[in-house]
């Protein structure tokens, strides 16, 4: 029997690990960690160091090359695909590391639940014969940091809200009825395809890290602002991490 | 000076304290204790309690009561003259407790960015005259509280999902263009408006306390469930609160 947790970690600051994920990576038997690539490799360095931080003594950690998404095809067969190739290649690791069963962690970015595809993943291995539980235990988002550093409210009052992604976003505009909206994983600058009148953007990069970069204004202004600092970011690092939240003074009618 | 610092502190569950809200709870001067009326007494206790957990030595704590908010006329005026009653409390508070200026906390439920309306209150501070820092420190909110307690992810593959009110639900209907939505604040069954014809419910009370209760399912199905269970349960305990999260096979077009 395999018991898995998917332990949420925050997103850079090792301070945004709750008790109860500091005390379930110190409870299991093998935490898994996935290497995404040399650009990222800051990451696999921070996740590392969030361990190193959190744990009271030392647990066996498994380091695995996260196999590459396809490009071209389909999209959703490619990221059928690829997330069956992942899991199982955790299949193989809890073979090797944990013949006889036990508890192994998977330590996920910000919070299990928000545009991730760990719990995904876990459900491919079940459907592949292995017996296994699943528990989560959530962690602070890129969302919320981004909130807490600027230090507004996610919703104007008693207002709805749309998470969305980047992509979406360049391709539908702004969704309707709602003054609020926050972008993920947008690999560009999407904001650009608004009308920026009566718009007001919080922007935050590499969120919790030191690296950590805001602005914030009307979105005339801190567009452009936001695309140099952006590119120049990017450039410096190597890679980039960003979110943002607009509001707009009035929703669009639907 | 003051330095405010608002706490997220998770939704019941102390072991959803981060280490950053553990650090702050420790570091300040005073912390801020609201009493909320019988009903929700528990509430404070629980507050108590998960002070009680985060405190390595002994802080100085003030709870004041709540002022009531009028419950007839203009809904927006009327918050906002409540909003104004609380920040003079607090204002008076911090003046008897720290005649010197210092370091406050207030504790807020989940996160101090969703639903929440002390950012909004601690703006007035600085309005009236009071020299002000603000810090937030971000916390596990209700809605990760579901998702994680039902091991399920927030969004659909790369698709948006709108966080909304009972209200609004009831008001409006499902939002069009999203496949998931989050629904807060319910204070009946707002879910029942809808047609259930292929919606499944993740819906969850008193999330993170020993009360927690769970139920999921096709919404058909669910919804007399949860209603009779949610009827049942504020009976008992004299409050409840509860969060759903319901996802369509396909979204509504726009
Ligand atoms: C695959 S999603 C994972 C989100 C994560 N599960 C969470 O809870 O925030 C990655 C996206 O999250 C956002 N993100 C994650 N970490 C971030 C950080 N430290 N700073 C800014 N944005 C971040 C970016 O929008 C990025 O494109
Ligand atoms: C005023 S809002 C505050 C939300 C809070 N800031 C958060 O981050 O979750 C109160 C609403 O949050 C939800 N909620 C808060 N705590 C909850 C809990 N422990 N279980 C279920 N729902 C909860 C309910 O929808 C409730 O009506």
């Amino acid at each position: 029997m395999i018991h898995l947790h998917l332990i949420g970690i925050g997103t850079g600051n090792p301070d945004h690990l709750t008790r109860a994920a500091i005390r379930t990576i110190n409870a299991v038997d093998l935490i898994l960690l996935p290497r995404k690539g040399d650009a990222k490799s800051d990451l696999l360095d921070l996740r590392h160091s969030i361990c190193g931080a959190a744990l009271a003594s030392p647990v066996r950690m498994a380091e695995f090359d996260m196999p590459v998404r396809r490009q071209d095809g389909d999209y959703t067969q490619a990221v059928d695909d690829w997330h069956d190739a992942i899991a199982a290649i955790w299949a193989e690791q809890i073979a090797v590391h944990l013949p006889d069963g036990g508890r192994v962690a998977l330590l996920v970015w910000g919070d299990p639940s928000l545009y991730d595809s760990t719990l995904r993943i876990a459900d491919r291995l079940r459907t592949a014969g292995v017996d296994l539980t699943v528990r989560v235990e959530p962690g602070i988002t890129s969302i919320q940091a981004l909130t807490a550093a600027h230090a507004i409210p996610l919703n104007a009052l008693a207002e709805p809200v749309t998470i969305t992604t980047g992509r979406r976003l360049r391709r539908e505009g702004w969704p309707l009825g709602v003054h609020t909206i926050v972008v993920m994983l947008d690999s560009g600058c999407a904001f650009e395809v608004l009308d920026p009148a009566g718009i007001t953007i919080w922007w935050g990069a590499y969120l919790g890290m030191s690296q950590e970069a805001l602005v914030h204004g009307p979105l005339a202004d801190s567009a452009p602002q936001i695309a140099a600092r952006r590119a120049e970011l990017r450039a410096r690092h190597g890679w980039i991490m960003d979110v943002y939240l607009m509001r707009k003074e009035r929703a669009d009618a639907c």
